[in-house]
């Protein structure tokens, strides 16, 4: 069990959807902006960087709105459906563009193929997420 | 003339808004941000804070969407549009919620009523930007 | 083998420290950064929330400074001896006094007891590494 | 009057200095956050983007670093001296080295040249800052 399920189940208020996939949806955003930070130091201190800016863009884009998701889905304090739905559709929006970045990149540059993955799971999760919370 | 339009005017690309509108946008979001997290604090600081938990936690909210979607615009080597757009919605919709639930507070908490303005504001540049990114 | 160790692996440059002891810090405060934001949320909604509130502030204060570290030790593009230990010093102070006021807590409150050891294990992480990379 | 300064001035607890100089020093830090997320993108849209990775990877730093350092000078609900003068001393160590960076590339790009005079001013607000807190 992660420490973000220990905290949900700990918290007064029950979240509109199930805790453990809520959990999950939590860790899975946290993972995806660690991973897209690093890609984009990564891709940064590759000789081929002046190929990857706009992968660096789209990773640092990532990362900040993966971010900003997870901090509101751990807030039920203020909990309010189209907030909810209208932030996972941009995070899905941004991980669709950033994994295909990275995706491009995959074949030469092997952090661009785990970040691809991260953002395809977590789009994926954003995009369950909104339907779950309808 | 702020740095941010300084920053915009000596960027190698041009975005593809006007550059004073979209510095405009920028310090109105960071404007929003640096206020919604002053109200979260000086609610919390309040005798009535439990009164206040909804508010506080939409203030964090608001601040850190209001924060990602800042860097967003600010960042151009990946620009586009369907991320934008989709920010600018998420951006809006939780301003919004945020200033109606300040409003409620607004006569008894000055910095309830300073914090709905911004909030108003900047949901008005988040909608103003939607439209003219089409 | 966390997605952190993955992207330390593919990353061209070799960090100042052990990878497996750099990607273990880096989990340990992003873990703290998101315990300590649902710390904040869960003390904001029980009815003692006015004998919470120096304890929801440090929180807010934790969350931030984890975050900014873990980003800080994701970045090896600018590494700066001088930059990363006076940031992991600052975020073992953080973590200390947050650590310290949830377990006053923590007895009453199970979300501050699971929060408080989460920030000492991060205290203990941040002084460590600042041995490692002297 | 800026609105950092009228959210001190509706806030129920007076700050430990002087409200017009850390409405000042939270403005500084702000716009500095900003300025560098602007100078890291601007970097990464140069053709020279190959001479200018240490500089966008410590724009990034300076960026979080600054962002954090602000808004826990916003919050007032858990105010500690040991933590404020801990997060002024390594924002003031990034700063600086941000602005070094940057001044190295100031006379052939400009926004480096701003950056640096952001960064610069704003390490000297850290340290007039910490020496105010003692």
């Amino acid at each position: 069990m992660t420490t973000t399920l220990s905290m949900l189940e700990t918290h007064p208020r029950r979240a509109d959807v199930d805790r453990t996939r809520l959990a999950a949806a939590i860790d899975s955003l946290n993972a995806c902006a660690e991973t897209c930070t690093a890609c984009a130091d990564a891709c940064l201190s590759e000789d081929a960087v002046a190929e990857l800016t706009r992968c660096i863009a789209l990773n640092l884009n990532c990362a900040d709105i993966c971010l900003a998701t997870a901090r509101m889905l751990s807030r039920h304090a203020g909990e309010d459906g189209a907030i909810s739905r209208s932030m996972l559709e941009a995070c899905a929006t941004v991980c669709r563009a950033c994994a295909e970045e990275c995706a491009r990149h995959a074949e030469r540059q092997q952090h661009c193929r785990v970040c691809a993955e991260a953002c395809r799971s977590c789009e994926r999760v954003c995009r369950d997420l909104v339907v779950a919370l309808r």
